[in-house]
């Protein structure tokens, strides 16, 4: 008997932020594949008689390829287990799923792809900032600060000038390196930004600044990620009101005066 | 005593995509404010004896607009009620939420966001398409096909020329005008697409063609999402593998040849 494996998201942080068919499937599962972002609060919901296998691949000291990843779950899923392969966020975005879904197809496994709340989500939730807005920014870009060598970076420019909220996954403990591509991508030193830094946990963090001053920001624990566009504006500071006269400003301004009559 | 607001994301449309603490919160809810697209089978996970508000804005006739939705959630809160304000997807996401959460900072009414599986990652999953890869697109750009006529449109070229994935929301029913749209912004006819309809529902509907094919796609069922680029080729065809030659030969040209290096 084949077994079969789930590609589940285990959102951002928070436990209870799963989905209802994660925490089902974890319960039930015969082996578990897990990133390092899955927390221990999240592999404590996993079936006690599960195997677990901490597949996460460190940044700079590899410690397992991916191709040997491919051959674990293939492997696992042939001998007849339920297979969770867990992934912080969602599978799909940035998760290298693609890449796991090629091999699952190649050796005939079924598989099923559980979504789940992606990094942005959770980061955007915990610090107050709606990504778009009906009087502001009309599309919003995910992009990713660490990419495989070997690949091209995304052209942060053309996302820049359409004028969308960007949210840079990973974005690595070199600031200054960000601010230099969003400088150059056109954007203004003034264009406010956030750093979230375990979202949606009891240790999350938030740190509100500039493009320009972004260097400057303290070190943040990861997993972060950097929200930048005008919306940061409406981030929720220590639970306050945080609607600054800067922000209705810009809004007027997106929407040729149009949003005094809205507000209004 | 006050009382205090959710503002909850109800996932794509299967109820097993709610997150935990979604279900939680509807469980003991004293009112719960949802939109049109969320599911009676959702509904039922509410407390029997919550009030249930149907608050929904339908496209062209609307029957209650934004203000009194407004005025509806802080009215409840005010009267001591635990309210949770249920939005299909994430609500930061086209939910119109920055516009709720400023009426609740206005009032000063204690509320949390919590944030859910959005639409494109819900019919990401249904239709097995990773929306980024990481031999292929690596930024992924949310954008809606429909907007306040009183806001400007996304500039849709400048993400195009990005060659990120990009996933419209509320394509409508003119394919025709969002054809024209996408071929204005630069993409090339014979660009793969997918509309996704009722995705992670029983009622999921696929259909695969091209940004020139698309106005000949046939009528699918509300809501649905448009998902446009390279990735599109490794949707799931009837449980099948589909991993065409034609995406390598892409991947090969978006890599220049290195593509052939890593899938050695």
């Amino acid at each position: 008997m084949k077994g079969k494996v789930y590609l589940v998201g285990a959102g951002p942080g928070d436990p209870e932020l799963l989905t209802l068919k994660a925490a089902r499937l974890l319960r039930t599962a015969d082996a578990v594949l897990h990133d390092e972002l899955v927390t221990p609060a999240i592999l404590r919901l996993a079936n006690p008689a599960a195997q677990l296998h901490q597949v996460g691949k460190r940044c700079g000291s590899k410690r397992i390829t991916q191709e040997e990843i491919n051959f674990l779950m293939v492997g696992l899923a042939s001998a007849g287990l339920q297979v969770v392969r867990l992934k912080g966020g969602d599978p799909l975005i940035f998760g290298r799923a693609g890449e796991e879904i090629e091999a699952l197809r190649w050796a005939g496994i079924p598989y099923e792809i559980v979504p789940g709340v992606t990094a942005a989500l959770g980061a955007a939730a915990g610090a107050g900032i709606p990504l778009t807005h009906r009087r502001g920014p009309a599309a919003v870009v995910f992009v990713t600060g660490h990419r495989a060598a070997s690949n091209e970076e995304a052209d942060w420019r053309t996302f820049v000038r359409g004028g969308a909220t960007l949210v840079v996954y990973m974005p690595g403990r070199n600031l200054g390196e960000i601010t230099r591509r969003l400088r150059n991508a056109g954007l203004s030193g003034e264009t406010p930004c956030a750093v979230v830094s375990r979202a949606t946990t009891a240790d999350q963090q938030l740190h509100v600044s500039t493009v320009d001053e972004l260097p400057a920001a303290p070190p943040l624990a990861a997993p972060a990620l950097l929200i930048v566009g005008e919306v940061v504006r409406l981030a929720a500071t220590q639970g306050e009101c945080f609607m600054t006269p800067a922000l209705d400003q810009v809004l007027l301004q997106a929407t040729d005066g149009k949003y005094g009559e809205l507000a209004s």
